[in-house]
């Protein structure tokens, strides 16, 4: 039986919500947001519905904006084993920072969660763009995004040799003789290069998936060439179709430049939902939610990305172009969504208040019913603009009970996606080739038959 | 109701057991020291005693010995996380390293384990001797012994901050009005030392125990001003009983010279265990699990701890106690773990053979009955020379299960532990105090009585 090309879904828990106005509603209790069980609830909530995996936003810096937003995280990787702990199948994705972190430290927590989820463990790289964070690092201010992506680089170069330093069958554990592992299949990386001197090996065997799931998030150059070179999957913000198209296209030419199968590279834009039986209760949830955060608090959402105080902006009138130019940081700044807001502004020729409605977290936003938000996700993925979605909901968990509840359903009945995992590994569930150890030698039969192992995923 | 003054207990995990055969016994699986279910089901043991907490050793780097030793770990903050989730009362204790970690990165994911845990996380210090994990970070060899400790105390320093970096009632969750959050009550931490700068606050509400409990394992100078001025527990290596009731001694005095009062300081040694129902049987179990790790391997863990070729030494001969002097690397070396195998060698006069027979991983050993352990135990906390003890069983599960069934009741009938658990935190099962949060004001009721708020925690 052919099985129809099927998306991947992945749930972005962001807090309360990807609303700012969810924490007012009071759907969830004020320290839901560090409670392990309201994170286990939802990914318990997301694997009902046979979801790809689970995703978590991070950096290591309390936003400014504390008086008026919840703020603080529980640190990704350990709050992802819990809820590994407490789900089978459903992928894990933690963001953690490529220029905050060492190398040897991230890759053994990865490959850990990659042990205890069984093979569900993914790692977004980031970079973190902001001074706040470099401040908690020793730093006066953020290094130039040139650096930040050379660092991530080589720290991405570093994990893979670390992940593969030992080669699957190197542990023997004879008991008899007393040998443990063959030391022959235990390697040291021996990692030099601008940012980082690794020696290695991982103090750690190979974990289940062999190589965690990599995720790659900025849509900046830097971003595109470390995520097409190395990702598995990109998440990226695409607000209009166009767009969407073009990035699509541009990734996996990118990949196929750097002698990749561009199919094993996963492009997956974010959707922020607001979901409703009908479309006034979509909009009704909406304006209720818009009237918790209140006017002030939605403009100063376009206010902060574009960098220009909200009370010099006149909301009724279009973007301030000239200016923006002037003063949006490409250097420093996060690209990807200040870009996608632009784009979409500019595409449908937005007031700033009509854009403040239009973006949630800087994502795409469906307001509408699940046969709606269903269309929107069939419509990008035939057309080509992504191989799936990260899904952004509202508030939760409502928003992701009614996304599981009223939206799979009618993917799984255009046979869009899946009715029950096919495998155990994150790599299974998003149609990922087993990751060969780039230290293991190919069989003497592939040897004399002239092949190399699998090009495909050895970079 | 008084109640007399009762131990602590600790059960150390490490790896298949304290005896090096243990791995050749195949009492756990091959996998099972990489495997999240062997430790959820230790811990389980260990809480049906009313064990205080679990312990893991960890450093970064693989031990060169994996041709026949199981080599590896999972990380400690992530396994002992998953290993949380399973119970419900222990404490659970996480070696991390000062010198291979950014204090803002660990005292969050201590902080986001105290979270998950409900109130149950430590942190041990170490510094990690040896060159092998330096090279991992950058570094061709280990930094100076002091160096080492001149940035573990900032670190804690540091760290001590950011966990106090919110009030206890920072949040105020007025959904009414839109405030979240007190930013009066979330400080910036300021930090600006020789090691680091850390501008905070921490990205994290204030954890359950306010302060996670901070463990300190190292009896230099150095490890001694460190856990005499910060820590909340000491786990140390005492062979003899005089060298244990001097260090608790020390220790104590050294506590209360920072101002502290010394209750607030555990003394906790540790103890290898192999448990018999009678002498001979406990003895045909240690007999067998040296068999298994062989006579050349018994020597060598002498002859590694000194520093000399097991080749070069007479077995039935005295420690070659000139060359020692010479050899020992106290610049660089881990102090407490060979002192300790110096006294007992000196104050019993032991061939190195014998010496080989009276360490495991380099901590006092007790072979004998369930009576025998329950003793040893019993004396040394009477004498005081311990207010609790770090269990190293030489064999798990078997170890930690005989232990709790056997041993256990032994203090139990004594009086001497806990029958069942009088609070929900590590700091309740220790005996500690509340942890005062050092940016909280005095209440003015204090003030006007001329009050500081417990000057006992406040360092």
């Amino acid at each position: 039986m052919t099985q129809a090309k099927q998306m991947s879904l992945g749930m972005n828990i962001l807090g309360f919500g990807s609303h700012s106005g969810a924490w007012r509603q009071g759907e969830a209790g004020l320290n839901a947001y560090i409670d392990v069980d309201y994170y286990r609830n939802i990914a318990r909530i997301c694997e009902r519905g046979c979801l790809d995996a689970i995703f978590l936003a991070d950096g290591p810096a309390l936003p400014p904006d504390v008086a008026s937003q919840p703020g603080g995280r529980l640190e990704p990787t350990l709050l992802l084993t819990a809820v590994a702990a407490a789900t089978e199948h459903i992928g894990v994705i933690a963001t953690c920072s490529s220029t905050y972190n060492e190398p040897f430290n991230l890759a053994r927590r990865i490959a850990s969660l990659d042990h205890i989820s069984g093979g569900r463990a993914a790692w977004n790289v980031v970079t973190n763009a902001g001074d706040a964070a470099a401040q908690n690092f020793g730093l006066s201010g953020a290094p130039l995004h040139v650096d930040r992506y050379g660092r991530a680089e080589e720290f991405v170069e570093v994990t893979l040799k670390l992940w593969d330093s030992w080669e699957d069958d190197a542990i023997i554990g004879d008991r008899a003789t007393g040998r443990f592992a063959d030391p022959s299949k235990v390697h040291t990386v021996d990692f030099k290069g601008e940012h980082f001197q690794v020696k290695g090996p991982l103090n750690l065997p190979r974990s289940p998936q062999g190589r965690p799931v990599l995720v790659q998030a900025g849509s900046s150059e830097g971003g595109k060439a470390l995520g097409s070179r190395y990702a598995d999957a990109i998440f990226t913000t695409q607000t209009t179709l166009p767009d969407g198209l073009a990035f699509y296209r541009e990734m996996k030419q990118r990949a196929k430049a750097w002698g990749r199968d561009p199919r094993h590279l996963k492009i997956m834009p974010g959707l922020s939902t607001v979901i409703g039986s009908t479309e006034a209760e979509a909009h009704a949830r909406f304006d209720q939610l818009n009237a918790w955060h209140g006017e002030h608090g939605l403009l100063q959402q376009v206010a902060g990305r574009i960098g220009i105080d909200a009370r010099e902006l006149d909301p009724d009138a279009p973007l301030p172009w000239t200016q923006i130019g002037a003063v949006a940081d490409f250097e420093r700044g996060s690209h990807g969504f200040l870009e996608a807001q632009l784009n979409l502004a500019r595409r449908e020729n937005l007031t700033i208040r009509e854009l403040s409605r239009r973006i949630l977290v800087g994502h795409r936003l469906a307001v509408g019913t699940p046969e709606q938000v269903a269309d929107t996700l069939a419509e990008w993925f035939l057309a080509g603009a992504g191989d799936g979605f990260n899904i952004m909901p509202d508030m939760f968990p409502s928003g992701a009970q009614v996304f599981v509840e009223e939206v799979v359903p009618l993917l799984q009945k255009r046979g869009l996606f899946r009715r029950e995992y096919q495998g155990r590994t994150l790599r299974d569930h998003l149609g990922l080739p087993k990751a060969v150890n780039q230290y293991t030698q190919a069989s003497s039969a592939e040897l004399s038959a002239g092949l190399s192992p699998s090009p495909s995923v050895i970079y």
